[in-house]
């Protein structure tokens, strides 16, 4: 017998994976939750049937959501993580010793525990001692906080289900006020190819830079999110993420990373002329 | 009934289309062709079951293979195009009002025949007076010439079938030896993601690079090949594709893009660190 897992990326388009193994399902209160074997991507984790994160190409999500940031500024000391739940963003963080707190408020324990036990590439480093996990909503989280945190990094699923506030204009408004003066939000902000992502990446961005003094958008290749070509929001209240003499000087750290370089920091805000005509509208 | 479109993109991995209508299917001297209408990505030209041309995104590709060397010298007069049968290569070649000889040298003329029938979209500038079709094989035709194209493009196969010898050292010395003092060679150069691309990738890398004086690879989103992350390879004997002038003032030429931009250009050389290792070995 063949397992396959197949999702149903945009109208008339699916994605299929060979499974070698089912190991986990369950219905969480907030989402279905799968763990899969792959022979290709290695472990898989699904919630309502939408790819999450898989072995093969975590690094390439992970990276660009938190070595972009975090190359524009060194004054960075506090993170917010908003979802998140497998952890691979979290252990990212981790690898910069001047980080000083790492906060992250996933509304499903479940998936930190499922993380936890089956995904122990990206749920690692959740136990350092900088890091508190927060089993809430973020919507409610940051309600009322005020300059708090240097950085929020928005690690979420689709606009449908329990990720649909996160895309609110209301929800922006409050990273703004919980930011410091110099705060950055990145936000996982879908994909510009097909109508299904488009139309919300085109409602989010639009939100954001009505809120933001600074507000960009990058890309980068993920092979198995619908496309292959996807995108996050990069706001600020004052830090550019091109025009920075600090990403130059980010080998300083030392990382060694597999997606992310410093000259692709800056090819990656170089977009698609149709792309550029989605934000200007 | 509904119909699909299902290729097998990599081991363990395969892309889905939904079908309206199947609208040819041949077996010519060289390879299986078929033509189909889909709902989300107009019509589709598959060779030997795989994806070779739709309607949704090949303004890419095909931006891609053209402006990037046509950006990096006003010099070039004289094109050959090797494969590239359904015509979207030409198409945008045929836009620079000061080119002067386009030559196409395609092996299965089938190919050709059903995109003038089923693809006017890719092979509407094929009878532009500037062009000349050579339904031949496309390593024989560059033998002994000398010094004849300022470009050369080799819109490709796969390295399988008739598109084999377009990956061979040999075929890369001939290239460069009937290009001008300057000439350029862009070729498709497969994927880095999947292991059945990358190996590819990386061969081919590696011989153009012993052959000639410049060895780039450049990057885009192609969303229906395998992992949507593709690669033309850059060679030249003297003009370097972003430590160049001449790009920045491409937009003289007035030519509407939905995908290239001069941004774009330079950023579609600062490749995922990865990727770059892979063409140090």
């Amino acid at each position: 017998m063949e397992l396959w897992y197949t999702e149903e990326q945009a109208a008339g388009v699916r994605l299929s994976l060979k499974v070698s193994r089912h190991l986990h399902t369950e219905q969480s209160d907030f989402q279905k939750i799968d763990v899969f074997e792959t022979p290709t991507f290695g472990r898989v984790l699904t919630l309502d049937g939408l790819m999450m994160v898989n072995e093969k190409d975590e690094f390439i999500y992970h990276d660009m959501i938190v070595h972009v940031p975090m190359a524009t500024s060194p004054e960075i000391k506090s993170v917010l993580v908003i979802g998140g739940g497998d952890g691979g963003t979290v252990r990212e963080l981790c690898r910069y010793p001047h980080l000083e707190r790492i906060d992250m408020v996933e509304i499903d324990r479940r998936v930190v525990d499922l993380a936890r036990e089956y995904l122990p590439f990206t749920s690692k480093s959740l136990d350092d001692p900088r890091v508190t996990l927060y089993y809430e909503d973020g919507i409610a989280f940051i309600e009322g906080k005020e300059s708090v945190y240097d950085l929020i990094l928005v690690d979420s699923t689709d606009p449908i289900g329990p990720g649909e506030g996160l895309f609110s204009r209301a929800f922006y408004e409050n990273c703004h006020r919980t930011l410091t003066e110099n705060g950055i939000l990145v936000n996982q902000n879908e994909s510009p190819y097909y109508a299904e992502q488009s139309r919300e990446f085109k409602r989010a961005y639009e939100k954001i830079s009505e809120v933001f003094a600074v507000a960009e958008v990058y890309q980068f290749h993920m092979p198995t999110y619908p496309s292959g070509h996807w995108l996050f929001g990069y706001a600020s209240k004052g830090i550019h993420p091109t025009d920075n003499e600090n990403v130059d000087t980010w080998d300083r750290y030392g990382l060694q990373t597999r997606y992310y370089n410093t000259a692709l920091h800056r090819g990656a805000f170089a977009l698609p002329t149709y792309v550029k005509e989605m934000m200007e509208k």
